[in-house]
């Protein structure tokens, strides 16, 4: 059974061209649409950071990975499953990020971090919880912290 | 534009009813779904935790808000933006969760604190990567703290 999912909103961005790292330097904000007014966003400045569900709509959907690969094509790190790693080209397309909250402006969310291109359909925004956060002590691989060295 | 999308897997849970908190108390996992196989999932044990984005099925998309109300009805508490707060009855019902991974048994996720209920879709799995978490200080309002207390 298939689910249909709308935007409530899109990315506005620095960044049009979709690049690996460095994102922290980019001015990005989200715009809510119709229906959603500046009541949706009511009391959201007590937080300092949003999660962001959004959809990598510029990949295309036949060319999403279900297996396993080597993140970013890198020889030197593991092939590990498309569920084991966060690249773009996975099923449904969800991307999700944590992001420093600058500002709420009516229906508009300035953002820092937001490793999306101008233009990508937004999903969902929820505030952070740190009670949401990991609880217990986090293990990563050593791929993992290589591939982030440079991404913010 | 809306877009489509589908389930990867279902939660199998103790928990079968909607009920708010005591998550932390329940056996759960993930099973993947066709055409994912344990491929998709080599490599993940490496993490300690995944971040689980599904969809709240059994909330009726005409009961979705989309404007302020109090979180859990509670009079104590103020009323803000859907945005600003993590309730299920939420635009596009997307859920998002990070959990503790116990074990990976072929196509089978071993969590704890997932609090989704039995037979929830889950659309995508990621792992916990410490860099896409809150970056400076984190800042939330009490009401937030409160609401939390009893959840996991």
């Amino acid at each position: 059974m298939d689910y249909s999912v709308t935007p409530v909103g899109y990315v506005a961005s620095s960044r049009g061209e979709v690049v690996d790292d460095g994102w922290d330097e980019e001015m990005c904000a989200i715009e809510l649409v119709d229906p959603f007014g500046p009541e949706a966003l009511v009391g959201l400045e007590a937080f300092s950071h949003v999660e962001v569900i959004y959809l990598f709509d510029r990949v295309d959907p036949t060319a999403v990975h279900r297996g396993a690969r080597r993140p970013r094509g890198n020889p030197d790190w593991p092939e590990v499953g498309i569920f084991a790693q966060r690249g773009k080209d996975r099923p449904n397309r969800l991307g999700l990020s944590t992001c420093e909250l600058l500002s709420v402006e009516r229906r508009r969310l300035v953002l820092r971090g937001l490793d999306a291109v101008d233009g990508t359909p937004v999903l969902d925004v929820k505030p952070w919880f740190e009670e949401f956060g990991p609880r217990g002590p986090v293990r990563q691989p050593d791929w993992s912290r290589e591939l982030m060295a440079d991404y913010f």
